[in-house]
């Protein structure tokens, strides 16, 4: 801890601190997907496994965002797990004002009628059995229904802004 | 998508596919501690930032944990972004029965007298808000109330029941 680093984080307020802190965090990208009136996904740097019995996960979900309208209301979501070579879908899922599932985006109807991206590492379909207001976002909780391994690979990181991958 | 992982799947019940499906993911790596009549802490690749106004982060916790005692008490939590040289650290704070704070671990009292962990990318001391019940685990919630940038370096990443760090 250096007095620089002290001052800095004092002169910050809490969300610029959180902001700031977890820019050292990395994290794996998943892309979630729900089906309404319109497929919607999103690029989701959130995504944790919660409990095994009964099979839980979780994310985090803006309810100011474009998915919400859709994703408020959806019983199932897809959830993709990215590899490394799908640093583009990574970006286009988090892309405004966009189709997402246009064209280059290879997509097909999965089980519950969920949008399912090609070309994952796995994906999982579940059904969202909570959703916990946390400030303007909601933590999603969803119990595996069904899923499967895609493509073999390794896994796209976030950090500091930027995609990047795991070392050799 | 193979015939063979269709089949792979196929076979698995929904918490084997789970944990089949999370060893493709990658996460970051925290330690999270709290306070009590000892201090705790834990391992935790579910950290994750979920709102900025207010400023709240998540992470999960085991009710069989040997730290649930005091952690489902605590007023307040200790978050540790670890850095990729603190693989010794990560492994201790995961391993049963052990006095996870001796001597090889370097700690003080931090604000709210939240254990602090030395040597870690950044920290945050955390007002927990809400513990969820998702199975046997729950999810807490807890707002940024401090916290500091600690030693520059690169984050710890978990990854196939390995830690790894990013790629340069």
């Amino acid at each position: 801890m250096t007095a620089s680093a002290d001052l800095a984080a004092d002169r910050l307020g809490t969300p610029e601190l959180l902001r700031s802190v977890f820019r050292r965090h990395a994290a794996g990208v998943a892309v979630i997907t729900a089906a309404g009136e319109r497929p919607v996904g999103f690029t989701a740097t959130s995504l944790s496994s919660v409990a095994a019995e009964p099979p839980l996960i979780s994310f985090g979900a803006g309810t100011g965002s474009s998915s919400w309208p859709v994703l408020g209301a959806a019983e199932h979501v897809g959830v993709h797990i990215l590899g490394e070579h799908q640093q583009e879908l990574a970006a286009t899922f988090a892309r405004s004002g966009t189709d997402r599932f246009a064209a280059p985006t290879r997509w097909r109807n999965g089980p519950s009628g969920v949008p399912l991206l090609d070309g994952v590492l796995a994906w999982l379909v579940c059904r969202v059995v909570a959703r916990i207001p946390a400030g303007d976002h909601r933590i999603m909780i969803a119990e595996v229904v069904s899923g499967e391994h895609g493509n073999p690979g390794r896994p796209l990181l976030y950090h500091q802004g930027h995609f990047t991958g795991l070392r050799d």
